[in-house]
Parts: structure tokens; C-alpha cells; sequence
């Protein structure tokens, strides 16, 4: 009962299997190998995106802040809605890699930016002359930090108003599989033919080791993102064992498979939450996220049974047993529907 | 009746007559001179503070984003108000001089943060361990943009919540003199004596070509800052001339006679403001600037007559000629009461 | 007869056994997991270091950028040979890392600096006051790019001139253990106790997949180091996986029997060269790298059999059968002694 | 007997007289005064560039720093010579500005660089792919840093040198109207006509208080300039008072008249010294420094005089009487052949 965060499960043993089939013989190191080549052919199938240009880093903030960099000037300021990642949970790598471009925080319910707010808030920038901060890219995060999801319809608006001002899109997909398996579209649609500039496409939350792919539609970004990768010492020298996991991540759909497998945990909890008064959910679970409220006797039964995951605010272990305090679940491809049973069950009592 | 802004208009003659005064003869470049080490005490008298760091620079931007720098890690975030010049009107300068430092915007009536919402917005920083920006200085402007004065209550107020968490609290003094003016206390009383670290304490804006004195009551600050300052190209050569204006600004206290002046116009515009129906004034005006709002038949008259000032929305040239439109005011040490007085007699028609 | 790099062959099987191993179950992420805490305890001991602070990352350019950084100011210059991996093939990561520090070129012999190089370049530094690049930390390299390696006397000497300067000594030891194996001395022998402040202990070109430790014998760095380590986007997720191939690395000692395997195959490389007449050695090859000049026909017969390795300048292809041309040997873990005598023999003819 | 740099002397009374003109009335801030546009105006006259962009600055170090990051990438090498004031004296401002390019050192007789150790420098860079840094922009100082002056032959070969590896060229122009005087060229001749592209305008050194132009031939690095220069914090409010300093610069060639006595006043230092035995020119004097040894008993006889110069090394204090120290003798505008003179005679004895 391990719903603490999707970077705590196991690697899938087709990852490992990957690895140790590309430890035959030598190849080139930092890409140049064989394994990079198809790797990189392979994303751009999955995109249709024949002349994308496709990179591999091994964290999600490497490639976010590397993308953002690439896509934007320090004069600039990067929209993003106030709970993303790059805002509260990076330690400032966006502004360190762009040399101090700033961050402008754009609300709206559920964790997602609408194209009324982005417009708002774009409109609220520039207007100062050389003074103040110029605008700069937009970023999504697909799924959000809350477990929502954008719509296909949520990201056209978004980037028809970020078009308008200019602004390229960043689509921060740490859980990418898990917001398209959950929208059942394709990861074109989702992307490029919706308006994305730019993409984040996460495995590390989702059964890989440590690999996030990074995707710019438009391959004149190439170059320049190539010398910030380097000098951001994040290009590996032993490269074949990234590409090793995009592949395995790619065959057979397994990264897709994973993250239905997340997702239908998700689903069965919160179903299962649903059913039990006294819970209270705080966002439409429509990934692998849950943020819901239960008493402090439940939690307590939980931790004493072995499960696993934060309870954000307060004290579980000490206060009124009805007193409800939230929590957040987060499922990972490694979920059963037996352990999510098993956590209804003691939530239940 | 330029009322634009504090930077249109002219240098007090006493000055120019410091700078002529200055160039005789050799001296020592880079702040080596005696003129320099003069102009330095003289600051510190004016503080009561012999043992303060002191630093001469010809910008705001410059001293607050050198100051800020040195009280800051790259990792950190800077909490000031929502309307702070460091966040809307430096162009990212503060990021850029730190590393990429975070600023978070504090809210607040009247253009001030409180110590409650900064509270507020220290609580939810560094809540997320190593992930999160960490929390840095605090940051005021006194006087504030929109023309409201800190009370030394507010400061003293503000200081303790900072200090409870152990952060450095810089203050913008960009209008200082204006500030000070106003309040009627002590410049040590305005600063140190309320829990103030380190100030900007501005020249350019109240009389001077361009000097703001960077002040650390601790002197431990001094040599990081000299690099800082040196590194970041605005450690002068030809620095006597840098001194003299200081010289002149703190002899026969002109820079608080030529606050008083300004003042003074400002508290005779909003005078007689309140008194003209169908001008609503929007802050409450304790220093030399004025929010307000009124009829673009009056913004016509006063423009045809070559008054200079600001219309912060909509096109004053075409529309109803009942709608109200907000307009800044600013006055210098050079406004004069005739001036204000034909102003009003215009802007009531 | 794949001699191009230590980077291009394939990871010790012992590695992806101790990956495999180390994904049951689950662990908490960024570090906190009870894999990492071992692997730490266990280079401590490695390094009879008890209070060190001991951190993983996966690139040896973010290990030496990051310790850089955490070691110097932005105004200061690092001290390195001219020959240096941070100065010539780390496309200004240490520049970046460090907020814009220089790096100023220290010559010497064989690619390795001495005492009186380095203080000759410590002399000729600071010398402007304020104006300069003020002196900042040592960087040596072990082995060398060149294949050299500096003995406990040098190192010695070097720690002894630096600390006379009060800078601080690191070691980028991409090639640690090849040096340590061929100086046949302890760990802290060759740092701690030789006046080295902070490694960079690698191990990726040495049999591993993606780690390098890095090590401050000094705590006090270790707050610093984490900041900079999760802004410059290197904190691992899934951070046993970085854990648990330090620890396959360290048990039974298999680092050192990896860098006796490819140290020992190039002895036999050069012992095997010396033999053949025409052939020159550029350095002397101390660890597992060999520069050498031999004729184009040797080249040609080489690469027409398959051997891998970069020919440094000219057109080996094309040109007088006799001129020579300059190569780069490298030797990993996996190199054979059959591999080494097959390309002696295509070289001899 | 000043002779300690030319930011020593006095500034130009016409300066001062045209600051106190510039002082009436009210003026658009940020250089949107008319002061300013027909200052740039006048520049772009004198250049013989209708087109260039031009911007004021109030220190060397900025305009230097903010070009090159202009025309840089932070994975780039700027190549300049191993005497330049942006390496040696500006303590990493170039490295801070432009987010960490590196600095090339390239060397060449008298502080000159030649097309010939330029071209071994630039093809001993980006010969590393990726992993090395890449070619960036080239800067030379006319006047030199040891007062030497660039012939048109010597900048034009460097110019074709930089534009046949397509690498933009900037000239720091701390002294450029004293070798422009000396060359007895135009403006356009020694820097767009022998193909520089962008310059350092210098005043401060000869007379102003503190100006220096931008000029880009090009004017496409417009609008990044002014985001940089904002960014900064080197964007004046009260611009006309830079402005007025340029104007009385450029009026009446007082920039070419002011650099024509100091450069007199050096060649009738140089004359005189030629005639003293025992006292050793090292560098030609070709502007308005001299480097040179003379006896400590002559050194001592002139500081006992209240000569002011820099002995470069040595106490001259105390030691031999007879033993040769360097001294560095700098002649500004204000210097007068009497005290020249003067100077000779006790030098003499």
C-alpha cells in the first residue's frame, strides 16, 4: 500500500531487461550510438512528428528548465499557473537556467491556467515600456500537480491566446502517459496538433529509471538546446542506456499500458473513496492523483496497517479521531487493485 | 506643470555647484578620494551608524539589486509587495544580480505588505524541504509606488516577523527623503532603530543627477558587496563626483528641504483635489505622488494647457467626456504652489 | 579492439545486477532511501572519512561544476592546467555553475601543474585589488586527461602552495581509480591526508552506468552543496538506483580490479608500442590512456581491421604511407590482453 | 606632476558648463529626451553611420560587458588578448554579463594580438564538437592597455581573420579618441570601414565624468541591447545629463583636442625620457601611457617631489639607489607641458 509519490515503486522489469540487452559490445558515447538514433526515430513516430527534434535528459527539471531556457529570454517572465512544478518544487532551476527569467503565476481551479486567466495575466505584462519584465513562454503541466487534466479543448484555447501574444507553449509532461491515457487521445493531439511548441515527455514517474524526453516540434531549437545541455552537464556520456529505456518505455505501448494501470488505481480509490463518509475529495482525480480529506482515526489506522503516502497538514499521530486532515495518494504503475482494496478496507474501518 | 514623474526634473543649482566645486585639481578614482570618505561619514552621521557599510552607486536598480544579491542565495526567494519596483520595474535586474533568485509577492492594502500577510507568504515558502525556494530577504519600499508611507509601527511590525525567521530586511528608499519627510522621525529611527539591515537610500529622485547611497548596518557585508558592486560594472572611476552630489544632498539638510518641497506640492494638489467633485483620489497621498481619477473632459483641458503627467488608461484624446480616467501624479522639489494652483484651476475647469 | 574511450564500453555485469537487485519494493526518493544512507557509509570508509559529506550524481561535469561552484565566488578565478576537462570539454559548465568564475590556465609538463606553476599563477593573480579576478579554488586532475598521473609528493606540494593562499584543493577524479590503482595507495592517502579538500570520485567511466560521487571532507559544505545540486536539476528521483551502483562498485573492491583490468591492458599496449620502431609516446602512460604518433600504413591496416580509437590529427585515410599521425588509446575494464596483442600485431604489420 | 591615470585629472569645464545647460526645465527620463536624440545623432555623424545603434553608459566596464554579452552566447569564448582590461580589470563582469562565456587569451608583442595568434586561438577552439567551448566574438583595445595603438592594417587583418570564421568584433574604445588622434584617421575608418562592429565609445578617460558610447553598426542588436543595458541596471532616469557630456565631447572636436595634449604631453614625456640613460621604455608609447624603469634614487627624488605615478613593483622606498624599477606614467587632457617638464628635470636629478 505504497501510494506516497510515483518516483517510490519499482522500475518495470522491461526496463531492466532493456538496460542489460544494451550492454553488449561498445557504442558511442553522448548519443551518437545506434540505440539514440532509433530511440529518437521512435518519439517522433509516437508524435508524428517526422522532424522533431528529440532529446534525452534523465530528470524532469533538466528538461523542463533546459526547454524554458531555450524558449525564452532572462528579460522575459515564463507563465505558469501557481501550483506548477517549476514554480514550487524546482529550488529555482527555471531561473538558473535562464540566466533569471522570472516566473509569473497565472490562477485558475484545479490546478489548471484557463485561456481567460493566461490572457489576464499576459495582459498584465509588457505594459511597462523596456521597464518590466517582457513575456515570455507559456508552460502547462499535463497532468497537473493536483491530478487534473487539460482537456484537448482547455489546451487549443490556451494556445490560441498564447499564439496571439507570440508566446511558445511548454507542455510539462512529467505524467504525459498518464494525461493521455486518461483523454484517450493521441500524443499528437495532445501536443503539436492542439498548439504545444515544446514537450516534456516524462518516464521517470512512470515505470523508467530516469529518463524524460525532450521534444521541440520545430528543430531549429536543436542547436542551441544542445549547447545547454551540455553546459548544463546534463548530456550523458554513456548515452545507449537512456535511449535503452525510451525504447523498452515505447514497445509494445508499455508506456501506455503503465499508465493505465496507474489510472485504474486511481480510479478504483477513488471510486472506493466515494463510497466512504466523511471523505472528502478536493480535485476531480483524473490521473494517477488524489488529494482528499478523512478523519484522523482513519489515517491513523492506515499508518498503523503500513500504508504509505503524506498527510499534508497536521499532526495524524496526536488530536480529535474526527477531525479531518488531508492527505495525497499517488498510485504508480505498480498498483494492484488488490493493495487498493486493501487501503479502502482499513480506510473504511 | 510637468507632474510626470520625479525624474523629468531639473537638478538642484546646488548640485551642479558641488560637481564644479569637485573638479579641481587630482583625486584618487574608485572611491580612494577624500571627497568620498567624507560624503561617507556624513552618511553615517545622518544614520547615527559609525560603523555602517557605505557605498555610493548612481542607480536604484543598481543598489537594490547589488543589495539584495549580497543578503541572498541564488536558492532563496525574495518576499516584497505585489507593486514593489524590484518586481515590475527593474526587468528582471534582481533576478539577474542574484543568480536567479525567486521574488514573492506579498499582498497588501495601500500598495504595503502587513507583518500578517508577510507571514502569510513566509509560512507557505520552505515548506517543501530541498525542493522549494528557500526563504531570503524581505524587501519594503519606502515611500511605496503608489505614494503610502510605511509607519515606523508597520516597519517595527514587519521587522520582528522577519526577524522571527531569521531574514534580512532590505528597504527601497528610492523616495527616502520623501518618506522620512513625511513621517517626521529620524533617519535611524526610519531604519535601524525598526530592524532595517540595509537601505537604498535615494538620491536621483529628490534633486540629484544620480546617486543612491547603498547603506549595510553591518558592516560584514562590505567586501562581498564591493565585489558584487565592481563586478557588476558600476563601481565608478571618476567617483568624487559621485560624493559631491551626496555632499551637497546632506549639507544644510537640502534633501529634506527639497522633500519638504515636493511634499508639500503633493499635500496642495490632493488638497485641492478633494475639494474638485468627480475626482476620486485612489491611495492615500502621504508622500509626492498622487493616484487619481478624473473626467476626460478635464485630462483634454489640462493637456491643451501642457500639463505633464500620466493617464494610466484608455486614450484621453477620444471618449465620453464624463468618463473618468486614472491619472499619476508626481511632484519634485522643483514644483512650485503656482503651479500646482493653475493645475487645479484647469484640471476643475 | 575498441580503444576510443572508457565511455563507450559496456557497464560491468556486477552493475546491473546490483540494479536489478535493488528494484524490489519500494523507497523513498531524492536520497532518503536506506541504499543511499549504506552507500554513503561505505565511501566514508572507502575514504576513512567518517564526517564527510557524500553526495551522487550522475555526470562528472555536474560533480566538478557543482563542487566548484559550492567552493568558490563568482568573482574569483579557479586554477587548473591548461589541459584541464573543466576548461576544455565541459562547454563552460563550471563558468555556469559558479555565477560566471574564470578559469585561469596553469602550465606544466605532461598535463599536470606543479607547486611552482601554480604558485607563479597564484602570484600573478589578485594583484589589482578590487579590479581583478580575485584567487579561488585548485582543480587538479587524477589521472590526467593525458594519461598522467600526480604522485602523493606533487599533490602534496600542490595542497601545501594552495593552502599557503588559503584556497581550496579539489581533485576532478573522473579517472580516480585508474591513478589510485597505479600510485598503489590508499584513497585518503591520495586526498584527504594529501591536502585535498573535495573529489569528485568517479565511476562512470570506470565499469558503472551514470555515477560519480561526490565528496567534501569538510561537512560544513554539505547544506550549500544540496541547494546547488537540486537547482542545477542533478537530485535524482529514484536516487538507489545512483546508490546502488556506488555500492556493486565498492564491494569486493571492483572498482580497483576494474582499474587494475584497464590499467593493466594498457601497460601491456605500451609495452607492446615501445617495441615497435616508429611508434613514439607522447606521455608517459601512467593510468589507461597512451597518446602516440605511428605511420598512416599502420593506421590504415588498424582501422581496415576494425580497431576503434581517434586518430588526433590529419587524414589517416589518405597521404605518405610512412608519415605519422597522432593517437588516443583508452583502455577500459573490459579490454583483454588478447584484444591488446591482436592490435599490436596489425600494428607491427 | 599627476601622471596616475587619466581618470584622475579634472573633467573638461565645458562638460561641467554643459551639464549646468542641460539643467533647466523638465525632460522626458530613460532617454527620451531631445538632448539625447540629437546626441545620438551626432554620434552617429562623427562615425559616419546613419544607421548604428547608440546608446550612453556611465562606465567602460558596462558598455564592454553588455556588448560582448550582446553578441555572445554563454557557451561561447570570447577571444582577446592576455593584456585586455575586460580580463584583467573588470573582475568578471564580461563572464557575469553574458551568463559565463569564457575569455580566450590571445597573445601577441606590445598588448597587440596579430590576425596570426588570433587565427591559432580561434583554431585551437570548437575543436571538440559540442563538448568544448564554441567560438565566440573577438575584442580588441585600441588604445591598448600598454599604450599601444592598433595600425588600420593590424584591425582590418584581424577583422578578416574574425569574419572568415564568421565571429563578430568588438573594439574597447576606453581610449579611442586618443588613438584615433594618434592614427590621425576618421572614426569610421578605424572601426566599421576596417570592418569592427561594435565599439566602446570611451569618454570618461579623457575629460568627461563618466559617459561611454555603444555604438552597433549594425542596428538589428537594438532591442536586445536595451534589455540588457536595462536588465542591468545601467539605464539612466535623468539621461539628459549623459547626453550633455557627449554633446560637449563631440563639439568643436573637443574629444580629438582633449586627446591630442594628452597624447603631447606623453611624446613629450617619451622624448625626454629617450634622452636620460638608464631610463628603459619598455612598450612604444604610442597614446597617452608609458611603461618604464628608472632608478629607485630618481623615483624617490620624484615622489619627494609629490610626483604621482605607479611603480609597478618593488618598494622604492628602500634598497639600492641604482636599481631600475617600472613605473607606469599616464598623461591625461589636462596635463601641461610645464609639468612635463618638471617632471623630467627631477627625474633627470
Amino acid at each position: 500500500m505504497n501510494f506516497a509519490s510515483d518516483n517510490t515503486g519499482p522500475v518495470h522489469p522491461n526496463v531492466l531487461a532493456a538496460l542489460t540487452a544494451a550492454n553488449t559490445g561498445y557504442a558511442l558515447p553522448y548519443g551518437g550510438d545506434d540505440l539514440t538514433a532509433r530511440a529518437v526515430e521512435e518519439v517522433r513516430d509516437v508524435f508524428e512528428a517526422p522532424d522533431a527534434a528529440v532529446f534525452f535528459v534523465s530528470l524532469g527539471t533538466a528538461a523542463n528548465s533546459l526547454i524554458l531556457a531555450t524558449l525564452s529570454k532572462p528579460w522575459e517572465t515564463v507563465f505558469c499557473h501557481t501550483l506548477a512544478h517549476i514554480h514550487e518544487d524546482e529550488c529555482n532551476a527555471p531561473e538558473f537556467y535562464s540566466g533569471g527569467t522570472k516566473l509569473t503565476l497565472v490562477p485558475g481551479q484545479g490546478a489548471k491556467m484557463t485561456a481567460e486567466t493566461l490572457r489576464h495575466s499576459i495582459l498584465a505584462q509588457e505594459t511597462r515600456g523596456i521597464h518590466g519584465p517582457q513575456r515570455g513562454p507559456v508552460s502547462l503541466t499535463q497532468a497537473t500537480e493536483r491530478g487534473t487534466i487539460y482537456s484537448l479543448k482547455e489546451i487549443q484555447d490556451i494556445s490560441t491566446t498564447a499564439q496571439e501574444f507570440d508566446l511558445p507553449l511548454h507542455m510539462d509532461g512529467a505524467r504525459f502517459a498518464n494525461a493521455l491515457q486518461s483523454l484517450g487521445c493521441s500524443a499528437a493531439e495532445m501536443t503539436w496538433k492542439s498548439g504545444v511548441d515544446a514537450v516534456t515527455f516524462g518516464g521517470t514517474k512512470n515505470g523508467l529509471m530516469a529518463v524524460e524526453a525532450v521534444i521541440f516540434f520545430d528543430p531549429k531549437h536543436a542547436l542551441e538546446f544542445e549547447f545547454r545541455r551540455k553546459r548544463g552537464a546534463h548530456l550523458f556520456s554513456k548515452h545507449r542506456f537512456l535511449a535503452a529505456q525510451i525504447q523498452s518505455y515505447l514497445t509494445e505501448d508499455l508506456w501506455l499500458s503503465m499508465a493505465k494501470s496507474s489510472n485504474d488505481a486511481c480510479s478504483r480509490l477513488v471510486q472506493g473513496l466515494h463510497k466512504i463518509s466523511d471523505v472528502q475529495i478536493n480535485f476531480e482525480p483524473q490521473a494517477n492523483i488524489i488529494f482528499a480529506h478523512w478523519s484522523r482515526a482513519a489515517h491513523q489506522r492506515l499508518h498503523a496497517a503500513g500504508a504509505q503516502y503524506y498527510v499534508l497538514e497536521g499532526d495524524y499521530t496526536a488530536g480529535p479521531a474526527d477531525e479531518l486532515l488531508p492527505a495525497r495518494l499517488v498510485t504508480d504503475w505498480s498498483a494492484t487493485p488488490e493493495n487498493v482494496d486493501k487501503f479502502l478496507n482499513i480506510l473504511r474501518g
